[in-house]
């Protein structure tokens, strides 16, 4: 029964208009089961059929969970949903005169839009580094960083060249923000309590961690206090900070430095910026420093019912963020959450209300036993602090049963110092990464 | 300090005489378990830095299970052995005459060999079949498998071809054995208490599950009871069961049987059969239906003090086996052990003791509440033939905290009739299948 204007994908007929989503990540989750009893045909497009908790991402890359823990199926999630319909596909571009998307499925005509497709890694154009680099964006990335990790201390066990033990040995991370600080800090606790246990033959006094930022400071959103802690507490886990410093190139092997210096490192993690990520079609105009321009109500500026949620939103209207909000979970889930009201408002006819990010502090874990967090005005670090970071990230994740698995592991964790998940699933190709499109 | 017999692949030096195991399955994780404190050398080699719970490995191709939990690191679970040490690398061939392997990283010498190196999916040289079905040994294959179960049913949301629907939603199982049952009766429970909440779009009375097997009953190595059972229990999850049906070929689209008739499918599982895996090097003589030739101690015949262990071993020193043993994991696990046994007699200078198989009875589950168990003359199915299978699963499973998250899954799964693990983390690629090499 299908219609004209429903273009050429498949899909039951709806007495309801029809609302799309682009993206199944905080943003067009909490958005999509905010309306489930909306007046509307629901259809969200990923290139994914799973759901991904990427606060967690680097406790899969650091064999400290399985990728399924961090990763829930959208079709299960979205389920109670009413009228609710998923297509795994990646959208193309978007026609917004004529209100229809073209993916790799088909077109797909729709009433309302809401792009919610989120960031990927930023290489601000370096062309050494892209190739070469390890992203942690997707799960598929971090299972690979996971691989080629412990594949290079399998290598190492065995080669008699200095050199190669030396660039297998070394891991650099660029980016001194959460991501960074988080995989680092990880990392400091294999090597201190899971790697001379699994590799006897090798001599970890000979593994360098070495953790690269450009500031002058780590995690520059937070609070003088969080980076002076972190510091510390990196130092604690035997991690070295280099601060003021950039990579300019990186063939594999050495990662060059802007400051004449070069790292021998076959294992470089780029967690140093993140873009916009959307499909083409949309003007120009539309789109300032890789993220579509919203006006107060997540609505695209120059379009009809089209609007963008998330870390690819820019919205200068909320006067605390005039260049925009940071992109992170929190606003994803409150813009997600807010839209929802202000669309059940206009199907009712009702006036929509402007957004207004209320930042509930910010927290980034390191290593066993030590975070910080920042929430208003309280600074903390400590044991404390990682007690929190545990307990939100643990009421965060989504669905129980990944709660559950999360739990589990945490606590198998922390009593053993053990990490259970060292698995080698990837056939060792050097260069042969998983990468973003 | 590398001596002249050690070969070009660097090892710590010993005091101790080198024991080289080709394989961490069952029976060789086993035997250098029980050698902890001998003597020895010894030196694991294995093409993946874990070991696998084969059992549970349907559970992992069906999303009942993550990979992580049915697997554990070699390295760690390996850790307390004495004198220990791990290469991942295959091995390519044995020279049992001047005793060294060579592999791909290199070759070592040996005073004791080990041949642990279990069994792979036998096509019986069907090229069409082992082009296009898919073969459940090894964890990449069962994701491989989830995948692309799952994408068909993505796909099939999208098609309008009642072909290309018919293909996607037909699954067949090739192989009444318990691989194929287990197989058959989790898929029957996922189309009954899963899928159709997944997909509301599709039409489930028209997917089928075709069990298919050559022999008149199922579970042909079970008791008549177990056969007859299964096969009303795989009839209660609506799974059609073909008996004396052989599939002759399969393009990816169309099984031809040998009955004339044809099944169109795009997922064909092949759980038909398995044969000897082992490296080059050894004489003809020396390998019987591609299994090793073992004497009653589970030395290789024509060889000194190079043995086989596990589905590899074929031992016809065994009376009431006259044909070699089963290729299952008790008897990988009996020979393990009993081999460890007799190397420690052998390095104190006594005799060691013929093996001898303790059949502790066969089970096999088929889905939610159901499983048939035989032990001694004791034939039982149901409910609480379900739970011993549970329990025997649980206990047997490598390391605790395997067992831990396999249970929390499993309780998770059995109270929510939920299956957490639904995702899909390759590229569609048609065709695009892991093979065993």
């Amino acid at each position: 029964m299908k219609e004209a204007n429903q273009k050429n994908i498949p899909i039951p007929a709806s007495k309801y208009p029809r609302l799309i989503v682009i993206g199944g990540g905080f943003a067009g989750v909490k958005l999509i089961k905010k309306l489930s009893k909306q007046p509307l045909q629901i259809v969200l497009f990923d290139r994914n059929n799973y759901h991904t908790f990427q606060p967690l991402l680097y406790q899969v890359a650091t064999a400290g969970l399985e990728p399924d823990s961090i990763a829930d199926p959208l079709r299960k999630q979205l389920e109670p949903v009413r009228d609710f319909f998923f297509r795994m596909a990646e959208v193309y571009s978007i026609n917004h005169q004529e209100k229809y998307i073209t993916t790799e499925i088909g077109d797909m005509s729709f009433d309302y839009l809401v792009i919610a497709t989120g960031s990927k890694t930023n290489y601000f154009g370096n062309e050494s580094i892209m190739t070469h680099a390890f992203p942690l964006k997707q799960i598929p990335q971090a299972l690979d960083l996971r691989s080629h990790i412990l594949q290079n201390f399998e290598a190492a066990t065995i080669t008699t060249d200095p050199d190669k033990m030396e660039c297998m040995m070394n891991l650099a991370i660029v980016g001194g923000g959460p991501t960074g600080v988080e995989v680092a800090g990880a990392l400091g606790e294999l090597k201190k309590n899971i790697l001379p246990a699994d590799y006897p033959e090798l001599d970890f006094d000979k593994m360098n961690i070495i953790l690269l930022e450009g500031a002058d400071k780590l995690l520059s959103a937070m609070s003088g206090f969080a980076s002076k802690r972190a510091l510390k507490y990196l130092k604690k886990f035997d991690v070295e900070v280099r601060l003021k410093t950039l990579v300019t190139s990186y063939d594999g092997i050495t990662a060059k430095l802007n400051n004449g210096d070069e790292i021998k490192t076959c294992t470089l993690i780029w967690a140093a910026g993140v873009q916009g990520n959307y499909p083409d079609g949309l003007e120009d105009d539309m789109v300032e420093r890789g993220r579509l321009k919203v006006d107060g109500f997540n609505k695209i500026e120059g379009t009809d019912n089209i609007y963008a949620i998330g870390d690819i939103a820019l919205m200068k209207a909320d006067e605390d963020y005039p260049n925009g909000h940071p992109m992170l979970a929190p606003v994803a889930i409150q813009q997600g959450d807010h839209l929802a009201s202000n669309i059940a408002k206009m199907l009712k006819g009702k006036e929509p209300k402007k957004f207004k990010y209320k930042d509930k502090g910010s927290m980034a874990t390191i290593g066993r036993n030590k975070a910080v967090v920042d929430m208003g005005k309280l600074r903390f670090g400590g044991f404390v602090a990682w007690l929190i970071w545990m307990f939100i990230h643990l009421i965060s994740i989504i669905g129980f049963r990944n709660r559950l698995i999360v739990f589990s592991n945490w606590v198998w964790n922390y009593f053993t110092y053990d990490k259970g998940t060292r698995l080698i699933i990837r056939k060792f190709i050097p260069g042969n990464k998983i990468k973003e499109e």
